[in-house]
Parts: structure tokens; sequence; C-alpha cells
């Protein structure tokens, strides 16, 4: 191991298996409810990322599955991955040919099928309610048939390690029984997430060199480590790892396909993706969470926003010496970039820095900086925040720099009305009173919530003046309640997203309303778009 | 190790130190901004978990900190925690009792100094600009001079592990000088956080035995290793752990205290928190969450909301047979607890199993139970989300058992107006126009936003014929925008958490605004509030 990469081969081969179970076990996480469009989506998404494997679902145990599986035969074209479907050894007492469950498997077309198979004596007894013997018959007649019909088979031994750990000698059955009928891969799963990674590779050594079986790691993240499980998998010989997109699945979650194959390829050298692939990593993660309609987390490794982002007075002022010596990896390796965050914590050095990356040379005026570590300070008291609002500082330095900077509009008053009438009609509606360009402007908008007709308003009051306004559009918008635990009573920060087709920036507002809260963020972006376009400030 | 607990001695001593440092390398954070307050707040709660030692900031470097240790001395009783101050080695070329930010750690009054000393040869040139020579003079010197001061030092070399991949014999030439010079731990930080366990293990081990010093860990998770690096080198050797309350930290963040903490104690049986503290884990994680203002991680191993949540099928149907086979440990052992998701994915097992967890035996009535399945996915296709909303679910759960549940009140009309005045001042106002008792109310109220203004007003109209509503009170509010990417045109979740003193219950509403979101969480909530307090329903 070492921390840069060697060179290494330009396409992965079937040496190594990179699988993704995002469609399957990520989507147990609690809050995640993938419709068959998401599922294509995303799969689409992990094809580009170049995974091996796709595993889809459980066809026939759910018609959305089933559905999936039909779409996606028609509508991808896969470049990388093989799709694979995902269902359980055959039901005891039954013909594995006449199980139902077991021939949607095959009638889904996966040219692979992952097959569950318990490996736990007492899940054998409590859970499927059959003997330990028939048991191994159901492995080993379900992996024969699919094997027939011309499958590729891995089989997932759940509950692996808590089951070596009660009856070592059944669980190696198990997965001897698997290998022997013509299983390629046996994985071995910690189901209940429980494992650390010194036990991990001491049960995968012992099981390789015991059964001969080509093994395979599925671990998750209840104690915190199953990137590090993973890995301790690799290091004892497994070369078959299961992962989940941004580390979805259930209770706390799956080992996260992004940092394992970050590590595997950045720390191992070795070549898990295509060439090319890791430096979207971050764009997949980010665009994956959108589809499962999660905030993506700021603090994820590698693909997170805060992942390369260094605030530390201490830290700021070295890395102006040398950014190798203050990050792991070039962030541009995962299409990640480094940031400076403008914060109370931050002393000169960080103002200057983020100052610089904005195109302001601050490094002459010692007053300047002051005024605007100064002016930052008494904002964040207040809860704004610029971490993650970049235009909304931008025009703070800007008016630091020029004086209070003229604007393109000033304010007079604004009203939003929201009312649930008798019956059941709602009714939104805003009226903004402005100056621009020496007019008195009164306009009103009707949207579906109060922030929506107040952002109507505003721009139906400007366009005739701005026909820029025509390209901006709005593209994320986040509140947050401030001091919790004063239920409606608090403070409110809204966050705004706004776009032009060529590029985004974020903006930020706080007060006691939500509404007054987004006419700050609605008021600095559409501001920072008409600086951005070009147009000269005329109040 | 073993997954069970064996037995332990009752309190930790300092045959191994859980040291925490939230309030000093946790406050880096992209998104935390402590007062000294919020410091104490977070000092008080680390002592109730019993860590070790508490690190509380950089005395002198920053007003804060100096303020926060005169006050925690005055303040706070530590009944299991010694307060640690930290700093950095004295400068290049004076006397360490000349040094002005050295004296300032004495001045701390903190009977332990952690002091950061640089072990990796580039930084030592590049970042202190001194000779090599001059840096071990600089460990030795202040260690030296903090011990005559009666002080307990340990010293935390930063970058060792880059720099014992650059230079090892230099990284071992500093632990040796602090070791030697007094020092009573020597920590290796990862402090870019790039390595894996293996090498953590691997390094700890051979400094270990080439140095004979005691040696601590503290792994920033970079690689999402952080907790597993940790772990790997006390399985080297090292006595004293660095970690942070929910892993906050620079970038992705420090090794997370509650998973560290949980491993040691429940996987390796060693005891380095008193009896008894390990229960309240999960409350403590959440109020210093609260505390530094961000969202618990519902995903956190051992402490997050989800980490005992089920939501599959397949499990839900099994863990009614045996729980245990299904969670690494008991939920109760971290202060959590087991939790049955009704959600799309779940069938009927999960619903029959959180109808009794609330109190309905619907294991008779199939009929019954696929109408609550149906209608609970229905509600999740538009937004709402059972899982985090309980009471929602109960009364949905009601109005199936009981045909339409009957209510307290029914609504005519809303109406919200929200203004920005000319001169700045805002207004917010609400009317409702419900019928209750057969009355019909028309009730208007005041606050410092809609949701507030429109809650107030439909307290003012109910309070006379409800007088137990003055009990309750609004103690979260929480609203999420869904199918982003749409700006402010998209749907709306809030969700509301409300008490009455003895207990706390959550609802949901959905809609294309926030206010007629709120409105729906709000008319759940006190629904249920009053169903809670016993008042017979009437509308």
């Amino acid at each position: 191991m070492s921390t840069d990469a060697p060179d290494a081969p330009v396409a992965p081969d079937d040496s190594f298996h990179l699988f993704d179970t995002t469609l399957r076990d990520g989507a147990q996480r609690e809050g995640i409810n993938l419709t068959v469009a998401d599922k294509l989506t995303i799969a689409r998404h992990l094809d580009e990322f170049g995974v091996g494997f796709i595993e889809g679902g459980w066809p026939g145990a759910n018609p959305r599955d089933t559905e999936f599986f039909e779409r996606a035969r028609a509508e991808i074209d896969f470049r990388h991955a093989q799709l694979v479907a995902f269902g359980s050894t055959r039901k005891a007492g039954v013909r594995a040919a006449d199980d139902a469950q077991v021939r949607a498997l095959v009638d889904s077309g996966a040219p692979v099928v992952t097959l569950v198979a318990k490996s736990h004596d007492r899940h054998v007894e409590l859970a499927l309610r059959t003997s330990l013997e028939e048991n191994l018959a159901m492995v080993r007649d379900t992996v024969a048939y699919l094997r027939e019909q011309g499958r590729r088979v891995f089989v997932d031994c759940e509950h692996f390690f808590d089951g070596y750990l009660a009856d070592a000698a059944y669980a190696k059955q198990v997965v001897a029984a698997a290998h022997e009928a013509g299983a390629d891969v046996v994985v071995l799963c910690d189901t209940n997430g429980g494992m650390l990674p010194a036990q991990v590779q001491a049960v995968v050594r012992t099981v390789l060199a015991d059964t001969g079986a080509r093994v395979g790691i599925h671990a998750q993240d209840d104690t915190g480590c199953a990137v590090a499980n993973t890995l301790a998998a690799v290091d004892a010989g497994a070369t078959h790892v299961q992962c989940t997109a941004n580390g979805y699945g259930e209770r706390v979650g799956n080992a996260n396909l992004f940092p394992v194959t970050a590590a595997l390829q950045l720390k191992y050298g070795k070549q898990v993706v295509p060439q090319g692939a890791l430096e979207e990593m971050t764009r997949i993660s980010h665009a994956i969470a959108e589809v499962v309609n999660l905030v993506p987390s700021t603090h994820q490794p590698y693909v997170g926003t805060s992942a390369f982002a260094h605030k530390a007075g201490l830290h700021a002022s070295a890395i102006k010496v040398d950014p190798d010596l203050y990050q792991h990896i070039e962030p541009e390796l995962v299409g990640n970039t480094m940031r400076m965050l403008v914060s109370d914590m931050a002393g000169r050095a960080s103002v200057e820095l983020k100052g610089k990356e904005l195109g302001y040379d601050l490094e002459g005026d010692r007053e300047l900086v002051g005024r605007i570590v100064a002016r930052v300070k008494e904002q964040e008291l207040k809860g704004y925040t610029y971490e993650a609002a970049d235009a909304s500082f931008e025009l703070l330095l800007r008016d630091e720099v020029h004086g209070r900077a003229r604007r393109f509009f000033r304010l007079e008053s604004w009203r939003t009305i929201v009312e649930q009438r008798p019956g059941g009609d709602q009714a939104n509606e805003a009226t903004v009173k402005l100056w621009a360009k020496g007019e008195r402007i009164v306009a009103t908008g009707e949207g579906n919530g109060p922030v929506n007709a107040l952002d109507r308003a505003l721009r139906s009051g400007l366009e005739r003046l701005h026909p820029e306004l025509a390209k901006l559009s709005l593209v994320d918008y986040k509140v947050r309640i401030l001091e919790g635990g004063h239920g409606t009573d608090s403070t409110t920060r809204v966050l705004v997203s706004m776009s032009d087709g060529s590029g985004e920036w974020s903006t930020v507002g706080v007060a006691d309303n939500i509404i007054a809260a987004s006419w700050q963020a609605l008021d600095d972006a559409y501001t920072y778009g008409l600086l951005r376009a070009g147009v000269e400030p005329h109040e």
C-alpha cells in the first residue's frame, strides 16, 4: 500500500469485482423509496462510474423490481456493468425448478444471480424453520439449477460472521456447498454489522484456506467500520466487494462504494473502475443523492463538499505555502475541489485566500481585511453562514471594497398572503413595491407557496428593466430552523441556489420568519446573477 | 475480542485514556461555531459521559478559549474528566519560559497540557521555517518547562504518519525527544486522515518498539476509517485515544467518540467509561448535537435514530421470532431502542408489529391491516413519511380502526399575511375559522412568522374549550423541500414535535406550500395531544 497510485492497468477485469447493491440493499435505508424511473437513473449513474455489477432488486418478490429488470434490459445499453437479480434459495421441500421465486430470477433475464442463503444455524432453525441438512440441499440445488439455466451465480451467506462465531463448521459447509455446486463467488455477509476489521480479516483468511471458494465481502456499518471491514477482507484475499452508493442501507447503512473505490484505486493501486471514472466520483455521488432525494452528506469522505475544506486559521496560513502538505490526496483525483472557508474561526489569511479565489487581491490592505473579518463575525453571530453562500460573501466583500456597492433595485415593501379558503381551495399571492432605474414598481405574483409567489412578483416587476432575468432560475432552496428547541418561534436560515445555465451560485438570508429570510436570499441571488451577466447596477 | 462484554472492572483507570477534543479539534468542523456557554455545556455532557480528558481549546490564542478555561474552573465540578489546555511548542529561538503562548498554557490552570509538535520534516522546513534540530529542541524545552510547572504533558505529533512515510527516523526522533523530556503520552496524529488500518497498526507497533514511549492515536476520517484506525492502533498497543463527539472535526471529521467507546467497552471488554455511562450515550450524543446546532445524524452507528430501525419486510417477519438475531448488540446497552419502520417497503408484518408497539392488536384482522398498508403507501407516494411521525401514523391507524375517527375541531378556513412594511417593520398575522363543540370560532394570532402566527391563532381559538392545550408546546419544527431541483416551486414536508412535559410526539404535513403543510402537522399534533390528555373528541 502506498499513498500514491502506482502504475495500474487501464481497465478493471474479472479478477476483482466491484459489486453495487444500492438498488436492492441500499433501498432499505430509512427514508428512501425508489420508483422504477429512479432505479433506472441510478443504474445509469453506476454504469457510468464503472462498477462491474449492479444488483437491481428482487424480481418476482415485488412488481416494481420485475418491471425494473424488463425496462433496464430494454432501455439501458450498459457499457461496464452486468445486471444482477437478487433472490433466495428454493423453499424447503420443493424442487428449485418448481419454485416460483427461483423461476422469476431466470425470467428476469439478468445474466447474473445473487442468491441469499442462510449460513447461521439458528437462523436456519428459527427463521427458515428447516433442518441444517435441508438448508445445504437448498443451496446446492438452487445454484445448480441456475447454472443449468446459464446464469452466473454469486451466493450471499447471510449472517455469516455471527454464524461462524456460533458454529464455524456449519458456516463453512454452506460456503463449500455453494462453491461445489458452481457458485463463482461466495460472499460473506456481516448482516448485523457488528464486526471489527481484525475479526473480518481472520475469518476471511480461514474460510479461503479451508474451502477453496472465491470469497467476497458484504459489510454493514453498525460499528462504523464497514469501509475498513471491506478493506480488511481484501487484505485477507477477498476479491469481490459489495457496496452501496453513499453507504445507503438499512440501519446505519452499508459499506460506502465511494471511499472503498477510492481506497482500492488510490491507496492500493488496484484499477477497479475504468480510467477517468474516479474523477467523476463526486458528481456521481451527488447525482445519486438527488435521485433518492437525500441531501448529499457534506462530510462524506472524498466526495463531501467539506472533504477538502479548510477553516482553521493555523492551516490557512500554511496552505498558502504548500497545499499538498494539508490534504491526503489531490481532490481533483476524485472530482472534488479544495475550498477555503470564510468563518468566524478564520483569520485574515483565510479571508485573503478566499478573496483571491474570487479575484480580489486583498493582501496589501490590512485595514480592509480586518473590516471584512469583523463584518463576517458579526453576521455569523446572527446566524448567517458564508461557508455555503459564496455569492452572499462576495456581495459583502464588494460592499466593503467599494463602500456600499450599488444594487439593481431598492425595496420599499412586500406582502404575502396565503389562504386556505372554505371548501379547500388555496391561494398564494405576493406584492412587492420596489424602486429600480428611478422608477417605482408595484408588482404582484401568484405561486404555489408564499416564497414562490414572492419570487414571481419580483421577477415580473423587474423583467422589463432587466431582460437578463429570464436566464436565471432557482435550482435549490433550503430551509434551516436555527436555535432548535423553540418550536415555530425560532430564527430561520434560507439558502438559495440559482443558475444561469453556465454556472451556479448560493446565497443566504436569516430572519425571524421564513419569508423575510427567503426575500434576503432571493435579493442577493438576483443581484449576483445580474452582476454576473455584466449588467451595470442602477437603483 | 468477542461480541459479548466480558466481566470488566467498574471504573476506568489511567492505564487507558479516553481523550475528547470536541471543544478544540471538533470545533473546526464546517458549520460549527461555539460560544463559551456552548463549550461549558458540552464539557458538562462529556464529563457526565465519563471521558478521562477534555481538551478545552487553545488559551491565549483566542480570547474565547481563555475565558472558557477561567469559567470551567470556576463553574464546573468535574466528576470524571481532567481539563486539558492545547498549545504549541515554543517558537524557534526563544526560551519556553519567555514564550507568551506557552505561558498562557500555564496560566490557564489546566492540570494537563497537550502540545502540538511537528514531526514531518517538510512541515518543519516549510511551515515552521526552522531546522530539524531546533524543532527537536523546541519539543524538549517546552515539555521540560511545563513539567517543571507541575503539568502533565501529552505531545500531539502532527502529521506523524505522513512524516513517518517521508522520514521514519526523524519522526521517531520527535517521539523520543518528547518521551525523554517527560511527556506522559506521545500521540501519533493522522492529521491529513489518509491512512488505512493496516498502515496505522504497523507504524504504531514499530514506534512502540523503537522508542519505549507510551503511545496515543489521533485519527481523522478522510478515508472513512477513523474509528477502525483508532482501534487498529489500540490493537498494536496504543493506550490513549483522541476522539470527538459525533465525529465532528475539520474536513470529513475526527474519530467518533461514540462508536470508539462502544467498541472498546462492548467488543473489547475494556471499561473506558464509568459503569452506567454507556446507557446514556445516545442521549448525550443528541444533546451535544443540539448545542452545536447540527441535526443529529440519523445514521450514526449505535446512537442514530436509524441505528436499530428495521424496515425490510423480510426481516420484520423474522424479528417477531427473535430480535437478537437481527441486531449486533441490544440497543438498550447504548441507550437506543429498536424501532419498526412503517414504510412503503414494509409488508403486513411491519404494520402489525408497529400496531402492537402502539397498543393495537391487528394480527387477527387481515383486511384491516391490508387497508392500513394501502393507505400508508398512498400517503408516502405524496411525500408523507411515517417513519419520523409516529403520532400521524397512529391517527391514520385510528381512522382505519374506528372509521374516520372523530376529532376536536373542523377547519373552515385560514389565512396568513406576512408583510415587510415601508421603513422595515414586519408584521405576521393569521386568522383561523373553525368549528368545535358545535360552535363557529374565528380567531386571530400574531407571531414572528406565519406558522407561529397560525399556531397562536389556533391556540387562542381553542383554549377556552380545551384548557388542556396550555400544557402543550412545540419543541421542534423541521422543514424539508421534496423533489429538490425545482427551486421554490416544490412540495414541502413539515415535521413537528410537540411535548406535554411528560412525553413527545411527532407529526407530518405535506403540501405545495410550507404554511399548508405546517397546518396539517399542527392539526395532527394538537389532535394527538388532546387524545393523549384523555379529552373526548367532539367537533
